[in-house]
């Protein structure tokens, strides 16, 4: 078999790898990129596993300008491109005990969403109760609550700004767009086994790279033996960064956690159905997206309304005491209905009584990719442009990453997102990173 | 088999882990403290496999402060307290091309031991010639120099209170001390499987902890299935954390590096034995440890004398090119020939020709662990004190770190360490980390 050569190879067509493949061809007209993925068609990974809610609701400025620009862009592409995104509206709702809403933590982030004119509003529990007439806020003389380490909700924060969409009409978007353009066929069912890093330049003598040699990564070599060339590899990887990147010493800092959603449906329960479509924050007459108040050390149990399928998608932000792995496992797709069970129901019906005794009819899980600041990692060494790290925000922040790894393929000190915002092309790097720190992590 | 139960339990008796031992022992001496580990005897892991070179010579101030602590404690030892730690005060010498020298970083950090006090000096190279005779300065018409992206020595900057010991008795020092002060007998070929981490407070319901409950680690499980308890677990497991600490979700953020060794003995061969008893540079009458000038990407190659064997150890800070692991493998223990001949050789026996067809009788290789800044990682979360992260310079650093995680266990603010300077205790942790980035790593 003798070596393909490309211009670009981009491994991996999750949000991240289209996105970013739809960004350098179309600012490199000319270059020939090869999109390339194990699974059998685009967005069938991570991707698709994700609740899809996007929110500028950070307290990071780097956060808030990286979800602000593409969520705009996910507007401009459903209003003014009319390519449906099932983008949604629906807002963010923080659910948060007294305590924890008078935080310096909580403090810091509403005065930076002010200051960078994000839009918010804080309801009192008088206003959430009477707009929420499920919601449980009386928590006093219930043991079971105290033993459980609730907090009751004193105050609601509310992003009008932020919804739901459905991530995979978002890599459709991309990936067409990328195919109008692409001059090379995208290849799935091959698995990338390693990059290629050789001696730069090559003396052709056996056992090299050596020490003494500079090096670059050429290309990849597939599960079937192919060797693709190509002068800029792009790995937009995920869960899997370090299986390519450690083998050549290249250090990635990330690291993969399993999430998980679980779906209920409202059909024919009316206080599920009251609650599903709860009136006065939007356009869509339905409850927000909700966070609820965190309890013990576990993270915030959270849902999304689901309006065509009539019901909800439950989740959890698991912390301390949920495993982080090397790489994604084949297990991270099986749904634990231990977990919903023992973990997340008995929070969930405490604060919206609604969910009592009703059951998932399925679930299922998916990888996060976390970065050691959970905020993602977009940068260019020895070859490869590493586009990752979003650490469950990938998709509220695909367009503004993908942007940010085309610049750097074209040498740009700055990416210019959509909007005309700037950000300087190596603020994400592990180098020379320039981030504000977020202390909003779900 | 019902659980034990201890006060503190140390996992892992390399040299951080002993060291940990005793200053916890030593300030608080009715606590009961396991020592265990899985091999047979204390520093028997990557301890023994060292270069043991010690240096003073950094740019980061954190990193000054550790090892310049470190090391007049282990004089202290040598000298007051008749310990023989093989400590030899050979100086380290790293030869620097012009350009090197020139270099920004070269120059801050030069600007930075002289404002801290640290002593060093500037050889030029008609110094270095005359010192070290067998010191190849001239590349000029030598293409395989120029091939292989070697620099010609210009200058050399020389440390005289840098030097040498031996790992194992250094590990011995802290061992016995700690035995004699410690009510519990250390435990020898156990391997921790897991940590303990349990719900805070319990309530013993099948499946604990949930996400909802707090949790701590309340001590380990073995191999043999014994559950040991403890209110604190010091991990000092080096290249291995991640086996422990993922599980639980706590993220190390270090990595594994293979790093190896060859001997070289230079009896019977005169121009080794010239370079071995070099003049000039300290009171022993050898040659420092030296650091050559980096190759390529490749990092740089250096070599320690080694009088008591009348020789060398050659190795090399292996860069691009050379794994990171998620945990350190078997096969770590193994030096690989190919490399000492491709890579290191053609190299060392370049600027210095004494080593040319010289085959190394023996090698072995050991495991770094790697932190994202290469500055060592000390912080206590959950129950548990990591002492970790050395990057390679876990045995100069050793006795500042074992101090500051002592400090972490009594709660202390601060960390004392020897001579009396002092460090915030939380300067070396994850989240509220407060050191100076180092530009020095070999």
């Amino acid at each position: 078999m003798s070596d393909e050569t490309f211009d670009v190879i981009v491994v991996g067509a999750g949000v991240l790898g289209v996105a970013t493949a739809y960004y350098i061809q179309k600012n490199n007209p000319d270059k020939r990129i090869l999109l390339i993925d194990r699974l059998s068609a685009p967005g069938q990974a991570n991707t698709a596993m994700s609740a899809a809610a996007v929110r500028n609701m950070f307290a990071s400025s780097t956060n808030q300008l990286l979800t602000d620009t593409s969520i705009k862009f996910f507007e401009h592409i459903q209003e003014e491109m009319g390519h449906e995104l099932m983008f949604e509206k629906v807002g963010y709702l923080w659910l948060l005990g007294e305590e924890q809403f008078n935080h310096e933590s909580v403090k810091l982030w509403m005065e930076r969403m002010e200051r960078s004119g994000v839009h918010f509003r804080v309801y009192n529990k008088e206003e959430l109760k009477e707009l929420i007439p499920g919601l449980n806020t009386d928590f006093s003389n219930d043991e079971e609550a105290e033993l459980m380490n609730l907090r009751e909700v004193a105050y609601g924060l509310f992003g009008a700004d932020c919804g739901v969409l459905d991530p995979t009409r978002l890599v459709d978007f991309y990936y067409e767009e990328f195919k109008k353009i692409s001059h090379v066929k995208p290849r799935f069912g091959v698995n990338v086994t390693r990059l290629l890093l050789e001696a730069d330049p090559k003396l052709d003598l056996p056992g090299e790279p050596f020490v003494w040699q500079f090096k670059r990564v050429n290309g990849v070599v597939t599960d079937k033996g192919e060797v693709l060339r190509a002068e800029t590899t792009v790995l937009a990887t995920g869960a899997w960064a370090n299986e390519l990147l450690d083998p050549i010493g290249m250090n990635s800092l990330l690291k993969a956690k399993k999430r998980q959603l679980f779906v209920i449906h409202a059909q024919d329960k009316k206080d599920l159905l009251d609650l599903l479509y709860t009136k006065g924050f939007n356009e869509l007459g339905c409850i927000p997206f909700v966070i609820l108040p965190t309890a013990g050390a576990g993270g915030s149990v959270y849902f999304r309304p689901q309006l065509e399928e009539k019901g909800f998608w439950i989740g959890c932000g698991d912390k301390l005491g949920r495993a982080y792995d090397y790489v994604q496992t084949e297990d991270y797709a099986n749904s634990e209905i231990s977990y919903y069970e023992l973990s997340l129901y008995p929070v969930l019906s405490k604060y919206f009584p609604a969910f009592a005794d009703v059951k998932p009819v399925g679930g299922w899980g998916g990888g996060y990719s976390y970065s050691p600041d959970a905020i993602p990692t977009v940068y260019k060494e020895n070859g490869v442009i590493v586009v990752n790290g979003a650490s469950g925000s990938g998709i509220m922040k695909s367009d503004a990453l993908a942007r940010i790894a085309d610049a750097l393929y074209r040498g740009q000190p700055e990416a210019e997102l959509y909007g005309g915002r700037k950000i300087p092309s190596d603020a994400l790097s592990l180098k020379h990173r320039q981030v504000e720190p977020e202390n909003v992590v779900i």
